[in-house]
């Protein structure tokens, strides 16, 4: 066996390369969560993330992974058996339903293909369906960090507005905060969660939703029980520079450094960015001969590229080697996509040799497990570079 | 105003002061969450994590604030409306009481004197006249943060047991894990709940919970929803060496370090450090003429000591001005203490010069903000230090 | 043996606690150190470097010990054979004059009081004798760290001056720099050197020359030999912003946030800073009864306070208890005064807790090892630093 | 402009990339560099130092450039006006044959072919023609880092062993320690120099000598004037566990890390390592059509690979725009090759996704610049990384 040496590169679709600048803002004494300095701290937080989120109203952000928001924006804003409509077209979607179900509610998913992004119109046409306007909720997730689709979600809310239904519109925006523009007040949503790991650049450990005026009014009505996600608890919390409990302080200087960074460099450049290289990505399966697996090019996403395997590949050995051989970490499929798919992060902090190390892995590791690929792959990806770099 | 200069002494009963190592070990690269390096390190997380809480069944491990692991503890193992008896002798112990109403149970509360350590006869009575069985937890905070009281854990049990009762035993041990003897299997605890910011010397964001084998049964019938918290996921998952959701990796980093370091030094002469630069801070506030919030000497927390303010003195303005001229942070009073008492923390990583130079900190204070305060606080202490030092 | 716990308390008189934002600032991937961000980097440190020494020539920066520098400043300005009047008060007087001589130089030592500082009467005396001009550079310690003595270097410029004499005037500031005033041009100094470990609140392995329109005149005729020493070749690579050998980027990055710590609190306030904390602890050292080594007030070093042991004191042994026991490094005596005194460093990034931890951890130690210390020696340093700190 | 983003790559043949490890080992707290722990720390480096230069005799750890000690080498061993055979192939070669001069020596150059190794025939002429005995010492260099020629040292031994001559023989191993086989004893050699920054991936700012007893011997009648280089203090001083001038502590933590690193690794797999990726540079070298400017195949250098431009390309142009666009940080040409040549490290911490990165950036680079670059260069690259990852 191989040595590992040098720098393991970490390229799933999250977590993701933490920069040096982040991890060294996390590498430092704790201070008082009930003293002046994190008051301070804590307010100019809030208001960043507003602006990263496109949110005007409040953003909460608690201890937690990602998907303890998928609960938080569940059970602040809904009662007992209310109905939920869910669009699942891939893992995450899935999980997110399933949430719903165990928490008392009535989840009726609306199964989506995978390879596709959300369908307004079967939404629409479940909602235009629902004359007493059962349905509480709408759950449509942004990019399915599984899949490599990400959705429209501005046709979603014009869907639901064109059936003049009252559902809340919930998004998850995990995977696509901070890689492609998410815009909580202008899509019209109302709970929009994300977490920390992917394009904030962070280890796991924050929960995120921005919330809307109509879910906070929600807020008054919900019945499902409910105590370490409470928005009120935290709403009042954070009106006085401190948290219900105690905060995950060490990530929290994590974010302050990586929404800095996202700042310097300017949310548009971010995006472009991520854009660039998900597309250099795309290029060199293309070439190689592979199939993306989101099959609607006006969907692919720009965080994280799923590839099908040709046949008779198996998966699992694919990653396995290329990260024993090549030290480079991919994602594997999730559900029924274990063994078929692997998926391959561009997002974070990254840059092209580093997106050209994990190409040029990717094809070592298929290579080395038998799989053929057509030679081209690194060209494509270089070329398009090049023609971007200006 | 004074610029700061120097570490600042983090004086709280927690969070604490996060030692270098433990630091440096968080700030380091994220590793795939699901690969085999993870797998290893959490096999090996788990098994030392039994040792620290003297406990032979799982341990559960949440990217959480401490509070959270109250709500995993009873919506793991309860159903709506079920009746749990609470002893409140503290704020914490009022705070996991009013989660428990919020969460759909029935929580009776014993109302305790705070300046004393959990009643046991007082459980035993409510116990007695259940004859019906409907009390199905009884819920003791083991060392109340707010007051600096520690109670005798052992006697609950042996109060339950000796009513023949069938009541879960909760105890939050949030403050005293790796500071004083938790002693899980021993105690006959059902759910002993903990977070990584206080004896385990890490920045807040890791919840957990030991369970006993009655817990994991009580999971089975328990009709409580849950999904972020739910323990059969996250044992499926721990089986396999991975979470349900993405865990706080860095935080886990840290974990297996401070882990490290208390094996290093041995949990007894943790446990006997800790008891002694607790008894050299009671010795100081006895020579300064101050009285400990404790009144049952045999109660004294090793974590924290909470002290009386003399009558006049503005407990926010002495810590205020502790802070600012002499760089301490200290705990002030939570709930109606507020004002009334401040609470000086001694534990996790700690040493005779960070001691004194907190005891110091704080008899400046008090004469800054004009508290009669006797000399002789510094000597008390640096005798019993002397003495105990070979 | 007592575990040690805590953070160890470096309590020499340099190398000195490193800030948390220092060792942050180190602790990052390097960059090329002849590239355009290396450029700039050096070139606005050699501007801030100036104005720390109170310089408007180049200040030279090796990658040495401060001791390096010596070397760095007599190969540089003298020929083989020249005669240098070295004033020793000290050990590390001692030692330049020694490597003076070693150099192929004629050192010429005025043996002064270890006590006292330098006498400025004593130099004019050899000045004014040496009519031939013979001595070409005087040499004086400003702050010496083995005795705790500061000189009036101005003093020494007006006795040359007072003489007429052309010498070169060269100032080991090494310990006092960043600590009590240093004013390379105001003083007329020709050479003033340092080192990173002191005041700047760094790691050691950068050596500093500060120098003057003179010193490079000399060294335009210096016949000693030279080459990794040599200014001329730093001078002209300094002004393409590079190096004429691989520097220690590392430690770079640290200078460029030490020097930012102490741009933001001001030179003046650091100044007056460390002057507080020195006198609190020879009030502390006083009130022991013990005395100061240094035996003239108006000598008394802001950086490190050197302490006369009782009689019968093993000074190692008191040195190793409180080590061992209180987790405090204190400084021994150096030379002749191995075992006869202790040297407490109170520079750098420090405060009041920390100041009275260390106090605390000595009058520990002393007791413990059967030195007769009087009490009230905290309440002394209290008592000032109260009165102080508003 | 492009925005930098990600992790820039280092990519000079030294400095190079720091492990973290390395860094997070150096970002600790100062020890006292007198005191216990420091002692042992410094006694396990010494002996492991002794392993890695294959030298059973003493290894002085100097806080200098490495270049100092060339500097160190020669002024402990020679006597004014000493004669000195420099075998010059390269730019570092030729700097330390001027350092000779400087010093105080007669420097005998012989001007080899820089895309050579070292002629170990024209040594032995020159010996052999030396009846008298003058020349003291010869100096080669083990790997011009200038022109990634790596000579064979042996043959040089041979040579002067062939001619019965007494000289010295000193070896600059700078950028080949812990990157290809150096053995000083093995060899013969005399004085071994190195530093931290190449193969031992450290930061700059240590440089080491590895000595034989006949320069030990030597030192005993050297001449040349020295001081901060002397080895007579350090060995004294090291005995006692310190160093005769304040080490650099914090590099001393970080080598402490770097050996272990190479420990366990173990040196054998280390230069296996190091071949491996400089042949794969070499081949995507040739099949970009580019020439090795390293003319002699048994000479490649493992550490570094010197690229000649094609004509009409401006390697400073190239350089800048490689690192603009791509973020990689590539070595120019030194003396004579500005412009005309660039240089690539692959050394140190490095694996196979930063190689790729790498040439990737440079093959974009190139073609940014308009040079003409055949196709073929990643995959020669990637065949080869495959056939060799098993």
């Amino acid at each position: 066996m191989l040595h590992e040496s040098g720098r393991h590169f970490l390229q799933l679709p999250g977590p993701t390369n933490v920069p040096d600048r982040v991890l060294r803002a996390m590498d430092r004494p704790l201070i008082d969560h009930r003293g002046p300095r994190f008051r301070d701290m804590l307010r100019g937080l809030l208001e960043e993330l507003g602006g990263v989120f496109g949110a005007d109203r409040h953003v909460f952000v608690f201890a937690s992974s990602a998907s303890g928001c998928w609960e938080a924006g569940l059970v602040n804003t809904l009662s007992p058996g209310d109905r939920v409509l869910a669009f699942v077209n891939g893992f995450f979607g899935a999980r997110w339903a399933s949430v719903a179900g165990r928490l008392g509610l009535e989840p009726e998913v609306v199964e989506g293909d995978w390879r596709r992004p959300v369908d307004a119109d079967a939404i629409a046409g479940r909602l235009a369906a629902d004359a007493r306007g059962d349905i509480r909720a709408v759950l449509v997730v942004h990019n399915e960090t599984s899949t490599g689709v990400t959705s429209d979600v501005g046709r979603v809310r014009a869907a639901i507005d064109a059936c003049d239904h009252e559902a809340l519109l919930m998004v998850d925006a995990v995977s696509s905060l901070g890689v492609t523009p998410v815009r909580h007040d202008e899509w019209g949503a109302d709970v929009t969660i994300s977490g920390s790991q992917k394009g904030l650049m962070l280890p796991p450990g924050i929960g995120l939703c921005a919330v809307s005026s109509r879910a906070l009014e929600a807020y008054e009505r919900a019945g499902l029980a409910r105590a370490y996600w409470d928005w009120g608890d935290m709403l009042r919390s954070n009106e006085e520079g401190v948290f219900p409990s105690t905060p995950a302080t060490a990530l929290l200087f994590g974010l302050v450094e990586s929404l800095a960074m996202l700042r310097e460099e300017g949310l548009e450049r971010v995006f472009w960015r991520h854009g660039r290289f998900a597309e250099a990505t795309r290029r060199a399966v293309s070439a190689w001969g592979l199939d993306n697996y989101c099959a609607d090019p006006t969907a692919y996403s720009n965080a994280g590229t799923t590839v099908l395997l040709p046949d008779g590949v198996d998966g699992e050995a694919f990653r396995r080697e290329t990260r024993a051989r090549f030290h480079v970490s991919l994602g594997g499929g999730l559900g029924p996509l274990v063994g078929r798919v692997f998926r391959v992060g561009h997002l974070g902090d990254f840059n092209a040799p580093m997106l050209l190390g994990t190409l040029a892995a990717i094809e070592m590791g298929l290579r080395t497990v038998g799989a053929e690929v057509a030679p081209g792959g690194m060209e494509a990806a270089m070329d398009y570079l090049i023609a971007t770099s200006g």
